[in-house]
Order: C-alpha cells, then structure tokens, then sequence
C-alpha cells in the first residue's frame, strides 16, 4: 500500500498483540483538521489494544492534521492510497472534519465500497456527514449529534437517539460522552464478523 | 464525598454497565493543567466502557483544566475531597501537570494511603514524579518517560525501560504509545484483585 506509518501523537504499538486469539484486522480511519480529539484517538488505541492494526489516512501522507482541541495526527497515509480490500472496516471520526472529508472523491468511494461489501463502517458524532455523501444511508438505522439529525432523515436515515446503533456492519454513536460503547461496539462487531 | 460530576469534554456515560459481570469499580484520577491529554483520557474511558466510575479531581472541583494539547477537563472534586477508602484505584496521568500535582499534600497522602493499603496506583510518563514525591517507589519495579529516570533511580525505583512494568499494586507505562497496554494493565489488575 505504499505508506509509512509515523505519528506525532502516539506512535502504533503495533505488534502488542494483547489477546493473542484474535485474529488480525486492519482498519482505515480518516482525518483532516479540526477532527474530534478523542473520537480519533479513543477508538484508534481502543483496536490497538486488541493487537489491531489502524491506519490513519487524510489529504496528505505523512503530514499532521490538528484536532478541535489541538491533538495533533500524523497520517499514515493519503485519502488516495487506500483500497478498501486491503481493510476490514473503517472508522470516521467527527467534529468538522468531516464537513471536508465529504467533498473527497477517495473518502466518499472508500466509504461506499467498504459499506458496500459488508465491512464495518463505524461513525460518531457529525462524521454522518461523510456516510450522507457517500449515499449509503438510505432505510439504515443510524445516529449521530443532534446537530446533523435532519440531514441524516433527509438522506434516507432511520435515525435514533441511543448511545449505540448497529444496523448491518453500520456502527453508530452520538456524542464523545458515547465513546466506551461505541468503541465496544466496534471490537464487539469486528470479533464476531 | 460532595462532588457532582460535570465535565467540559465527554461526560462520564455512568450507568452503561458494559460488562454485566464486572464488580462496580471506583478509582480517582488527578489532573491538573497540562496534563497528557490520551494519558488521562485514554484510560478513564476504558475503565468506564467496564463499567466503572471515574471520578477526576483537580486543585479545585467543577473548574475546567487544559491539556498538553488543550483537550478539556472538569473535575468532579477537588484533591482536598478525596478519601483514599473511597476508591479501589488511582490513575496519575503524564505531562507537566506531575510537576504542580506533586506539590500538593492532599495529592501525596492519597497516593501513600492508596499505595499502602495495597490498592492499584497506575502512573505513566512524567507521573512518576507525583510517586517520588509520595516516598512510594523505594526498591519497587516501576517505569516512566525517559526524561525523568534519573529523578526515578535517585528515588530508589528499580527502573526499567518497557511498555508495561507491574510490581504489586504499581502500573506504569513510559509514554502515550503505551496507552493501549497500560489501560489493559489496569483492567486486568482490577479485574483480578
């Protein structure tokens, strides 16, 4: 695939397998600036923890991308370089990232092509924004922040107000405050797929 | 105890027992201004996708601090509220806040009584500070960031350089790269104590 993994923040600990019986799976997240701090980097260590290895791609590779709050990622990887056979699933974070990410011809065939092909989508907060461009929430229940709710039901979206909602390999949460379950949520999805 | 939980960042999604069979579980973390943002976070959150409750203190209670990166943080209590019998754990994250938080005697003695009373205390990075000044590491296994080893050995800790060190009720972790060890150090220890 072509990158080099390397980060301000964290490195990956790759390479600790923590449950030594889990298979290994390999997940895209994506990022650009004025992404939700932990709604990166919670799930992001979350998967690590299980031995997982998460790929982090934004407009660049190999450059750093700020969050809402100011913690820096560096990426793995460019939009561009990612194939979605090389993943079992793909995480989007929120905060106002995603109002970027959506206008991305690679964020938006990734998405469709993963969702397409039954692989985890997991997305928190206003990443929906992302999964509305993409067309791929059309009689799917899902949540996100209040903010987007009218536009995830414009888009087709069964939405609910719930911490956790799993409709097929689409993984839903609300708000950071929703962060423990959603990420339980994606390991729970990926150890059983 | 007196605190009401409130926070800038996530609030605690209490209540959402993840794993039914866990015995609830309360454990203090200490934060102050420039604290490692995942150091502090990281781990709170995954104590709380176990379902169990972390109540963080700060100099004063329901005041809001800022991490190394600016990610928020409000505190439930004040240091000068907490009583070690409360809780069944103490999490000392990283950053510069160790430098302020060790010189707080309301944070020492709750490190020494958690300490001596055999219960977890888990510290990663700079934090080892906090347990230097506590008197706690003398002839104990323990690790920290690099910066600080020689404040470490001078302390009387048997220092060494690896992702996660357990010696008794000690947990310790070099940096943010080993969150994802660390945080299942301290599940594991408080699932097995």
């Amino acid at each position: 695939m072509g990158w080099q993994r390397g980060t301000d923040g964290p490195p990956c600990p790759g390479g600790h397998a923590l449950r030594g019986e889990n298979q290994m799976k390999t997940i895209a997240a994506v990022v650009d600036d004025i992404y939700e701090d932990l709604e990166l980097w919670y799930p992001r260590l979350r998967l690590e923890e299980e031995g997982w290895k998460v790929i982090v791609a934004g407009p660049a590779a190999g450059k750093t991308y700020a969050g809402k709050h100011g913690y820096p990622c560096r990426t793995d990887a460019a939009f561009s370089d990612l194939r979605a056979s090389d993943f079992d699933g793909l995480l989007v974070p929120g905060g106002f990232a995603p109002d970027k990410m959506r206008r991305d011809t690679h964020v938006l065939g990734l998405t469709r092509e993963i969702a397409g092909s039954g692989k985890l989508v997991a997305f928190i907060c206003h990443a929906g924004w992302v999964l509305i461009s993409a067309g791929v929430l059309k009689g799917k229940r899902a949540t996100s922040t209040v903010g987007i709710r009218d536009d995830m039901v414009n888009a087709g979206a069964l939405w609910e107000d719930s911490p956790l909602v799993v409709d097929g390999n689409l993984v839903s949460s609300r708000t950071p405050a929703d962060l423990p379950v959603f990420a339980r949520g994606m390991v729970d999805w990926l150890l059983s797929h």
